[in-house]
Parts: C-alpha cells; structure tokens; sequence
C-alpha cells in the first residue's frame, strides 16, 4: 500500500490516498480543538494516542460484529480506512447527562438518563454543527428516514457493545458521538474515530474524566490522561 | 362573571381568577420583549391589538373546526378563556425559512421550505427555550409519545387553515408558535395567543414585515404595524 496525495485535511486527522481507490491512509495530528476550533493547540503525543485507542476500539467493535470503516493499523500515528464519504451528521449515543445535553435540559451533570438517546447534529463548521431534529435532517435532505433510523439503531449497538465493555474496566461511558460514510457498495459503515476525543469517559469509582474535557475545561495534562486510559484498555481482558 | 385574584403575570398577559374555577380572565399588557426578554419596552396600544387580533384569530379557527381555550372577548384588552394547565412546549410551525431555523440551518430567510415542518421547543425562560428533540422530550417526561404525536398534528392542522386564510389577504404565513394546554376532563387544547407576536407574516407582494420582527429589529413601529394588520383582516370576507 502506496500513500499518495492528501485528500483532506481535518481539525484531527490528515487523509491521504492510496494506490487502491477504495482504501484511504489516515494520520492522526497532534492538534487539540475544542468549542468549534476557538481553542486549539497542539499537543506532542496525542495523535499517536487517539489511533491507538482508536484503532482498539474498531477491533473490539468487530470482534462483536460490528462493521467499520478500520481496516488496519498501520503505525503509531497512522491507519488504514475504507474510503467512504462521511455522512454530515454527528450521531451523537448519551447515556449520563453532560455538556451541552445538561446546559440545554438543565440537568446536573452526572445523572443518570432515564434511557438512553441518540442526538444528530449538522457536521457543518460555519454553523457550529447545530442540533437537528428529523424535520430539519429531512428538509435539508441529508439522508433518507430509513437510514436516519439506521444510524440511531447503529449508534445504540456501538453503545450495547461499549458501555459493558467500559464498565468492566471501572469506566462510565457517558456520551459519544459517531460518524457514518457511504461504502463503495452503497452501505452506511462506522467511520472517524472512537476515541477519548469523541466519548466522555468518567473513572466510575472517582468520576475522575478520561476524556477531553480535560482539555476543554483545562483540568490536567490531556496526553497523561488519555496515556492512563491506553493502559487500562490494554491490560483489558 | 367577576374578575377575580391574579394567578400568574407572564410577559404579554395578566391570567386572573374568576368565580368560575373552568374560566379565566385574560388581560393583554403593553409590553413587548423579545429574544428572551433581553429587549424590553411598553408600548402603549399593543395589548389592545393582540388582543383583538388573537380573537378574531380564535374565531376563525372555531369556524373551521378547531376548537381553543377562547371563550370571548371581553372588553378592549381582555378575554375569557377556559382555564387550562398550559404544556411547557412552544409548538413552532414553519413554512417558509426565517429566524432561528435559517440561522441554524444556513438558509436565506424567505426560502421556501420542501414541506412544512414542526419544532418543539422547551417553555423554560432559564434555559432560554431550547430546541428540543423528540428524545429529550421523552426524557423529560414532559408529554407522552401520543400526545407530541397530537401536537404536532393540531399545529399542522391550524396551519391548514390559516396558510389559505392569510393567502387571500396577500399575506404569506411563514411561521408561527403555538401553546397548547390540558383542560378540565384532561382533552388538549389550543392555548395562549395567535397574533403577530407569535407569528411571522409577510405581505406577499412587496415582502412587508406585518409582525414583532419589526420591534426585534428596529425595522419600525410596532403599532402601526399590527393596527394595519389588523385593518387588513377585519376586512375580510
């Protein structure tokens, strides 16, 4: 596999072509952003942290049959993908109310949601991705109402699989937010990342956060955190 | 009947008592807010307006069928209405961009929407009314399932008869906000006010702002605005 020219280059990730059109070479940058790209730094270490931890939870995933854009790691900051065509809504899967779901519904942080739900936003910087409703994802056209149906069933399996995973090694899953591409073949596949930038992750003894709320809050060393949780997840059974 | 203690002041309304626990006594004040309550006036004239206008609106809408809290107008700047026990969710109906949904969505104010659409918002001042999804209302318990069902079948049945109503007066009906609220044998019903505080309507031909968007953004007199509103459907056949 031949990395050839960047195709695109994100707020996290840098993707590049390859010599086989339906495959696309990912490196993970050393970037941090937050609200929107008003805070940005970069953090040494943090790339090679997030395609780890990500690469580790697209195999744990398939390892419980499900499907994803991962095809393979390739190095400390670098993975094989499919080639899909992201799809412009954040699915976001909360289990525990935080961040913006207890400022909107003015919930405490912390408790515990009487079921789980599924929010998308509208992936689109110019707007600070806002919140959609399926009224909003059907005018705008973004996707078909059997494939938004699809991508909330999607994102509540990816949660099924997760949240006991988590547990078993001490960790609430609190909230996460997923991305969807288009296969080649027309399929709706799991794509992006899973990784402490993209899940809110608390010590479920200490609620001590795992996650880049400690970064947006300014709570400690992101790379330390993030480096504590790798250990966790590898020592993992 | 008798006016009796006062149960609540809200921004544009005074609701009192009256010895018939069923009804209560509506009084339309001279204040005018808006984006929640950050801008502020009186404006002397308009409690009369709104209230004749939201009326006549009333009558209308129990012409075609569609029954609401009104009972009758009382005087200038007061109406009977039954005493119902308001559901904390603004009902919006959209047919043609505007405000907050063109923001969000990235859309021209004015472009014309695919269909028509219903958003739900949650009635909370502290939290600045946000948008909320069909899940957060669920999670809130704020209604059953079958009753946003009934809601957003009520707003799209009210917008049936007032696109038509409005289109013969060369207005065009972009959006509005309902309130609905549970009566005495537990039936839901259309509540609070229809007026051009809680609409937005344009004249057809020359795109002429007839509603509060002239007092949000400073475009003229809010008065002569609503007194000739209200000229153009009291006119009508």
């Amino acid at each position: 596999m031949e990395k050839q020219a960047l195709l695109y280059e994100g707020k996290a990730k840098r993707v590049y072509e390859t010599n086989d059109e339906k495959i696309v070479w990912i490196e993970y940058k050393d970037e941090a952003t937050a609200f929107n790209g008003e805070k940005k730094t970069t953090i040494a270490g943090k790339g090679k942290l997030n395609n780890e931890i990500s690469a580790l939870l697209f195999e744990k995933l398939r390892e419980k049959g499900i499907e994803s854009h991962f095809v393979k790691k390739l190095s400390e900051t670098e993975q094989l993908v499919k080639n899909v065509q992201i799809i412009p809504l954040e699915v976001v899967v909360r289990n525990i109310a935080a961040g913006s779901l207890a400022k909107r519904l003015g919930m405490e942080e912390g408790e515990v949601l009487p079921e789980t739900i599924v929010e998308f936003y509208y992936k689109n910087d110019d707007l600070g991705d806002p919140l959609l409703t399926r009224d909003h994802i059907r005018i705008l056209g973004l996707v078909e109402e059997t494939e938004l149906a699809l991508l909330r069933e999607k994102g509540l399996a990816v949660n099924d699989v997760l949240v006991p995973y988590f547990k078993n090694l001490n960790i609430d899953l609190v909230d996460f937010k997923l991305e969807f591409g288009i296969g080649a073949d027309g399929e709706v596949m799991l794509a992006d990342e899973i990784s402490p930038d993209t899940c809110r992750l608390w010590d479920a003894e200490t609620g001590e956060k795992l996650d880049k709320d400690v970064f947006r809050r300014d709570l400690g060393s992101l790379t330390e955190t993030y480096s504590k949780l790798l250990e966790r997840l590898t020592v993992a059974p």
